[in-house]
């Protein structure tokens, strides 16, 4: 069972690194890559239509700016995408547009602005819902993060 | 098999139907209801809190202004949910960053202002993801969406 | 008498330290919390629902980015909440918009971004209402405030 | 027990209507004028001294563009003083920004862009706290809200 | 000598429109289509990939939302590629944003929302570089246009 | 000849100082003061209506976030009042939009997010109107400025 | 003694036209034309440089979108020029910070989105700095002015 | 064969220079000047005018705030105009919407906030379309980024 991390900088990297840590740590092996959507349109192309064969379920997609990253890759597969919009010069109001307001037929699950731990979690909500364990490993993960709140001191 | 769709109110529904005229349309069943994060919190805590017993997979929430619904929703299951930010006097711009904006360990999946097509398309995928008829049927439905719009005449 | 001081996180502490210590100097005690609620919703219900019970006549609420805790609180109790959005990636416009665009029937009171000082003011103004001796508090303090900025030299 | 309504131009009033009406069904006498905190500054002045011998308790001011009212008029009492942002050229973020981002020392209680209602549903909420009977009508509100809101049907 | 028109929806052509007509009056073949980024990537890189050989020299690219059109296509060729932002829900700001914001490498030349005229006029300039006959008709365009806007009578 | 330089806060000083040191440049007395036009709005109102018998031509008003300084000058007094929008947690948009979009009566003269020079300039160019020895620095100051603009180099 | 009122369209004659009848009903001459600064910047240079000596002594300049009508105006001359950003597809945003945004050394005095009126205002202030009698009409201007605001029945 | 690169003020340098490195990249001789559209009008026209017979094919403009520089520009010459809005204190939103909301009839081609290096390689795609060994050094340039972006190592 496999997600895909992929970014379209290797400077999104620092944002983008919780995603693939979160979701190892859920015992999810990760696919990771650095493959533009507009400097290396034919390697993305080949990278998202062979994703489904090489196991992948769900694609996380981190990307700044005119952030077209997650919303190419939800052209070229029926697999869930997520968008993880990366801050910029405007604070990232523009790649969380660019990310979120996809037209109908194409749809991309944006998570917040640098949110990659979010969207590790989204995927593992995904991949819940057809394996128990996955579910249980949630459901205590959930748990502790609620004791983990409650117990900060002020 | 069955997706949930909820509404802060009533006036929402117009923006809302697509969603669940779109799961209805891959044979979905669709548990739809109106109820107010802020206005029936404990309604919908109950609501919420039962879905996955009542056969939920996945949870479409769609609301505007402080768009808190699809956030509470998600502090209350392991269940994937998807946020729908309706256009307000704002255009929907609060209800987007309302919505998109979740805090580190509570994810939702946002997708466009009024985009709630999309988000019964984007539970198919996840449901897709176990299922292989609802799979080809989706694969289907890209195809002839691609063929649609190839055939736009100008 | 009692005010509640409550924030999503921790670090939301060092926005919020001014309204409990402004709180004090007034002479009102302070019930100071960490609850998020999508981390910790039943807490937050709890804490919410037995707030009256408590002593509390007033709640202010921090919280940043998709800041819903201020209106799911003001969805669980009839006494005034008191809102503070606290800044974010986005600066806290989106903080603010989640806190003050409330729909219909379920007020809370949005003061500046992080304007945690003048949440605790505003509590003092209510409280003042049915007493007299934090009337004069009031008024002092603010005679006192009046000389202090004409007295700035520049 | 009276609330001030008062509002910058006459063509606030549909916006405003709803204060008025909202704090007459909870039994409140409303004393509502129109009152320019621009073209007629001095005439404010006056009304602002004398609220409270007036008997005003809580003051509840709408205005559009530089919505300076609720502004100025909390420089001028120690009474509390709710904020309407009236909707502009520009939605209302004009509006809503101008009265929400006041300086620290001088608070106003800040609604939703056109909150007329919730305004006044918070200074309910504010008399409530020393009026048992204000406090029964409030709950009894709410829980009819609540049961409104259930029986939406879509 | 041709300019390609291409527009991600048959619902972008009102605007797009004044583009193949201020082209066609300067005498230059249009070359028109309707291919969606995200509904038709294949058709749309075999459209992009043989323009150079079909003879179009730049390509104009008009679309709504998160309008990834121009970008995907200036990733796919070394063409000047012309964005026009198509007005949407946000009034256009997301569309002006994710055009315009593009990463460095790939350009895009991006006018005003709803520019299509000036979008024509644009690719006119590039061509007349090269282009002595063109290059006079340019000249003669502005100079009527001079004329127009100074005869206007208030 | 004198100009008032009126600022809401002391912090507001370092934008300010230019605005009294052009000023000074061309030979025109400064009454430079800080009051808050909510924290001391008695003090404000007897120096604005003293002003013009104090001398005072042109007043300029800086202030930050909800800066109602300028439109509260410009409601007591015809002089002409030109505001400086200080820069704020929201970069200034708040401040900007607070003062420069006035109801139509009470015109402000808005310049620059933290333009203090030119509200100098402005000032220097209204009283000029009326002044020709003014007038000539005026126009000294203006060439020996294109002189040095043009004299960079990079 | 007269009044520059300027625009970039003849289309903007409709938000322009209450500044020139607030100038006429003052008794001031006015000048008016429609010139845009980028479709006829010559027939631009030679109105603004002439201004002085046709006995122009303020300029209101009107414009949306890219509004660089007055601060081209401002670059040409060292008279007072007033800037009005008239609405456009962004609400008059993009208008208004093209305008008001003025690098040091040249200022432009703006006000509101389509403030015509205030623009006038704001000429009359400046002119009636050293014209006693216009002083005198502009306060009985405001006192009318009040008195009509203090009027108003809701 | 030249492109002009020209920018308001010697501060915009830092932002600049790459658009001068990948045109010489392109060996393609850069005509570059420091000329504010504001503070020196009479010399920027005197520049914009005689671009053509000095040589220069595209002229390349960047300029921060109220960025007049490439529209103006545009006004004087039927030369290609790319704009670079350079940020500022507001991150650059107002310098983006000065410069790409030409109106009609005077287009301006525009880039990323910062984006100089792609309005130089924007103006080698203009120059490309008439020059064949200019596209391929181009190609090249493009094949080249491709894989290096592929190499990145995460």
């Amino acid at each position: 069972m496999k997600v895909g991390v992929i970014m379209g900088s290797g400077s999104d990297w620092d944002v983008m690194r919780p995603a693939v840590e979160t979701l190892e740590q859920f015992g999810i092996e990760v696919d990771k890559r650095v493959i533009s959507a507009h400097r290396a349109p034919h390697a993305l192309m080949e990278w998202v239509e062979s994703a489904e064969e090489r196991g992948l379920k769900v694609i996380i997609a981190g990307a700044g700016g005119a952030a077209h990253l997650a919303g190419v890759i939800a052209g070229l597969t029926h697999l869930p995408v997520i968008a993880v919009p990366v801050h910029s010069k405007l604070n990232g109001i523009d790649s969380l547009l660019s990310m979120v307001q996809m037209p109908s037929g194409i749809p991309v699950a944006c998570v917040a602005i640098d949110g990659a731990k979010n969207a590790a979690l989204l995927a593992v909500q995904m991949l819940a819902l057809s394996d128990a364990s996955l579910r249980e490993q949630l459901i205590d993960f959930r748990t502790k993060q609620t004791e983990k709140v409650l117990a900060t001191v002020i």
